[in-house]
């Protein structure tokens, strides 16, 4: 086998046998392949496409690049939630807590932010003393006391990915549907969970720009992951507009306690009460995902999801009187406001410049060795629907560098658009695929 | 300007201006930009094309890259021929001395060779003690003294062009009529010389794989030629099965020397007295192309031509007495011959498989920075059109790993298809886009 013959035939529009992927996928990890033979041939597949075998091939090697972790001495059903990355989403801080509350066993791993997309990691990290590295043995026992840990996702997860992804990254070869497929799916059946919920965004700030696009994403995601033999389940959900009001760490980390004390946005509540009903369905504690979405109301009503949240941030070193005076959680020192120039309704709120004016303030990385602010971010307080008089505060930017916050509300002005007619607000959840809600 | 932009609107297919091309060629280049993002950019223009204009740019953007060699210190009208690689391709060898035989000045850059296709200089450097690298001073008064010296291009001609090529050939992007354009033409547009001869091959073992593409590729060729001022014409000729008999860089040696003794193979002696005759029309020697093959074929049946071998080769280091006594020059050790599995005629000659089989015996390398063998390589001993009884042999394989020496044999054996009905030889020579023969 020769790595030139291999990308030649994807350039060529030839379908790829499981063992010409593995001698890419593993040559490159190994090191033997080098990154320039890597992205040509990533780009031929962007160009040229890749079967549904392949996608399966490419997912199953770049599983088993790395360790499959083997959650069996965790007792129960667990269920592992991702969304496919926005602006603005902390749904994992609110469903996991959720979810745990009815003896859902949450055993998470989750990643960095990178570009205008936040991290769940970068989030969590934004509280005083909270562990996200602790030793595999700490983090099996921390879920069978508490029910729930949530930690990074380790090195020797699916290693090919972690390659993979930083190389897409700076050659134009992120947007593929396998290959973003066999990113998230390789990652997920390597972290060992019983079931995967999939929160699958589209709009303007998602990788996927269309519902249909979502569609097609979330279908082959759920078919590989039953493949796998997998409950495998997905949501297709808005990311046009930001998920709840707060993007940035400490601000989302705020809001998150906001909506399990039961005063945070209507739709980042509304969305995470779905997905923790799906999760305790899945987990076997509902025998219906509308019975699993009234018990998640209730653990948010009762206010067993907050003490749960308390929970896991002590169990993990985090400062848990942060749930109750959130004020505790540091924001920069400078901040911006962004004023309506006239009246009107919201019609538009362009998640990926809110994304991409957040990076800005110092919320986000633009490489993955860079810094972050946890305490900078956006606080939006309009959204798409509402009414708005010239001189109302649209959001507040908050950071550390005066010149970067001017630039990041230049961005964060352009995302919104204010017109004259009055405008319903967006459709939160578009579809459910691999079972209903109701 | 960002490179992820550019390589991303490449990619979805938009039409670059000058300045995003430079920006990347220049880019890379300099260094600045690596080669994991050059490679995806190329194979986006090898899946979406570039328009006549982006090719008009890229060429003159790596032609301007390095020096622009002046000729001027030469004597008469400089004619430069250039073959656009193929398998066995060593006219090079015989058309220059056939050509300087007539006082047409030869001053020429070769390059080395690239995947299953054989380069020039590493044929000339299979001959013990030839420099390919000389002084530009040196290179001058061996033109002016001897008519005639071959060397390799020198790193300051279209560098940008070097470092692209070494590239492509490594990250499956070689085969793409805009790229193969201005890769050769920013070469011989700097190289200095009034006129041009393209030999643009066709057929399984050309980067053109049909007429209709290679005729397309020439015509592209010689506007962009006559474009900047040169007298630009192409021959496309047959590269179905290999030219000539010998393929790998000791044997080519051998079978020039042979072509210029009379006893070469025919094809391989036609196409050199017709490319060595318009070159000597081109180069202001004959009133017309008629009257130059004519003279060609004089400089062969006098023995001008092979003096003028031993002329260049000796003023450049090499042993001179490799042209009386071919033998000299170095063969691997071991040797595997392929015999015929059944009687019949030689009905296809895959040229490609040919030239991944002499790769595959140490003649040919797969990354840049490879070594060669220069006595390994293929010497067919039967060609389209011949009959052959089973048990004959149909070729000899040289090189120095018998396992590799076997997989090779395996690749060249599928090289071959005999079939029972007789067959006729092929057609070489199809047509003369500039200019006409007869």
């Amino acid at each position: 086998m020769n790595t030139v013959d291999i990308i030649v035939a994807k350039r060529d529009g030839k379908k790829l046998t499981e063992k010409q992927i593995a001698y890419m996928v593993e040559g490159y990890t190994r090191g033997d392949i080098p990154d320039y033979q890597m992205s040509s041939f990533l780009m031929a597949i962007c160009l040229k496409g890749m079967e549904r075998e392949e996608t399966v091939a490419l997912t199953r090697i770049m599983k088993n690049s790395g360790d499959v972790v083997d959650l069996s001495a965790i007792d129960g059903i667990k269920v592992d939630k991702h969304s496919t990355g926005g602006v603005g989403d902390k749904t994992t801080l609110i469903v996991s807590p959720l979810a745990a509350a009815w003896g859902v066993p949450v055993a998470k791993m989750s990643g960095r932010g990178l570009g205008f997309t936040g991290g769940t990691v970068d989030k969590l990290e934004s509280i005083p003393g909270y562990q996200t590295t602790i030793p595999e043995e700490k983090f099996f026992r921390l879920v069978n006391e508490n029910g729930i840990a949530l930690i990074g996702q380790t090195a020797s997860i699916a290693p090919a990915d972690k390659k993979i992804y930083a190389l897409r990254d700076v050659t134009g070869t992120v947007e593929n549907l396998s290959l973003i497929t066999s990113s998230i799916m390789s990652k997920k059946l390597a972290s060992g969970s019983d079931g995967i919920l999939l929160d699958v965004k589209c709009g303007r700030g998602a990788f996927m720009k269309t519902e249909e696009d979502a569609v097609a994403l979330a279908e082959m995601m759920v078919e590989i992951g039953c493949a796998d033999g997998k409950d495998t389940r997905a949501v297709i959900t808005d990311m046009d507009q930001p998920l709840g009001c707060a993007v940035g760490n400490s601000l989302e980390v705020r809001e998150a306690i906001d909506v399990l004390k039961g005063n945070g946005p209507e739709d980042i509540t509304r969305l995470s009460v779905i997905l923790a009903g799906l999760m305790i369905h899945m987990g076997g504690k509902a025998n219906s995902a509308k019975e699993g979405v009234e018990k998640a109301q209730q653990a948010l009503d009762d206010g067993r999801g907050l003490e749960k949240m308390k929970e896991f941030v002590a169990g993990q070193g985090g400062d848990p009187a942060v749930v109750d005076e959130p004020e505790r959680l540091a924001l920069s020192e400078k901040q911006l406001e962004i004023k309506a120039a006239a009246d009107g309704y919201v019609s538009g709120l362009d998640a990926m410049l809110i994304g991409q004016a957040s990076q800005e303030t110092g919320a986000g990385r633009e490489k993955k060795e860079d810094d972050i602010d946890h305490g900078a971010g956006i606080l939006l307080k309009h959204k798409i629907g509402d009414a708005v008089s010239k001189g109302d505060c649209l959001c507040i930017l908050y950071g550390k560098d005066e010149k970067k916050l001017q630039a990041a509300a230049k961005r964060a002005e352009k995302a919104f658009t204010i017109t004259k007619e009055e405008t319903q607000p967006r459709k939160l959840i578009h579809q459910v695929i691999g079972g209903e809600i109701e």
